[in-house]
């Protein structure tokens, strides 16, 4: 009797496994100071930006930063990105890393149904996964 | 006769394999507006700062530009970061992605053994692995 390849299954790692919750996030009227701030403060890169809802809105992350020093911009929504790439909790991790691979983005903030800001998920987070397998 | 656990070797991925090269660099007499640029014009977010011979001096990041807007500071040596942490090439990547964790930064200047800036290994490059394993 012929030997099937052996498949092995790895442990499927899901976007909630992974991600940091609840996430820092500001509000569409505050200035880039103000969530220059909320990056140094709590030494992360990306801040959602959500309205009263908590529903998402934008994102800024510390490269918005650098480029409103770059262009001498002032205004938080000149240069906050609109159209957020997300990521849902019961995703697969590989799914969401292959995501910010396509758009070159470093990470996704993670939403429920309606668009409501979770948590996020980074290349960082990700990146940990590699850090602990085992050879 | 029991039988033993399977072991499954997985193909070492070394720092050189996702490592970006050569990697932008900066010189400790810009200013903050011209690595800001940098950042934003090569859409990236780590710049090892060297001296003449190439040799790794600091390192600014996005994130260090977004503390020098949080602290109204405008000189490069203010905001960056002297003791650097780096990769070698030929260092396994799960080894290069603790070394991340621990320290909590999102990327690594590789450099040979004097200490000169050959390249650059993120958290993105490590991420992008997860993404195309197959299950
Ligand atoms: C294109 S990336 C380039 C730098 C680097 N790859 C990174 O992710 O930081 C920078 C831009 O991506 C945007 N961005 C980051 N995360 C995003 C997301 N989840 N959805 C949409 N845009 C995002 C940021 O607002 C920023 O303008």
């Amino acid at each position: 009797k012929e030997l099937k390849p052996l498949k092995i299954k790895k442990p499927l790692i899901l976007v909630k496994d992974v991600e940091t919750k609840p996430a820092i996030v500001a509000s569409i009227s505050e200035s880039v100071e103000s969530v220059a701030k909320k990056i140094v403060e709590n030494n992360i890169n990306h801040v959602p930006i959500v309205d009263k809802n908590n529903k998402l809105r934008g994102i800024v992350t510390s490269w918005d930063i650098a480029n409103a020093v770059a262009e001498g911009t002032k205004k938080l929504e000149e240069i906050m990105t609109k159209r957020v790439i997300t990521a849902k909790e019961n995703e697969p991790i590989d799914v969401a890393a292959r995501r910010m691979d396509k758009y070159n983005i470093s990470g996704l903030p993670v939403v429920d149904k309606d668009n409501r800001v979770i948590g996020i998920v980074t290349a960082e987070d990700i990146s940990r996964i590699i850090g602990r397998e085992k050879k």
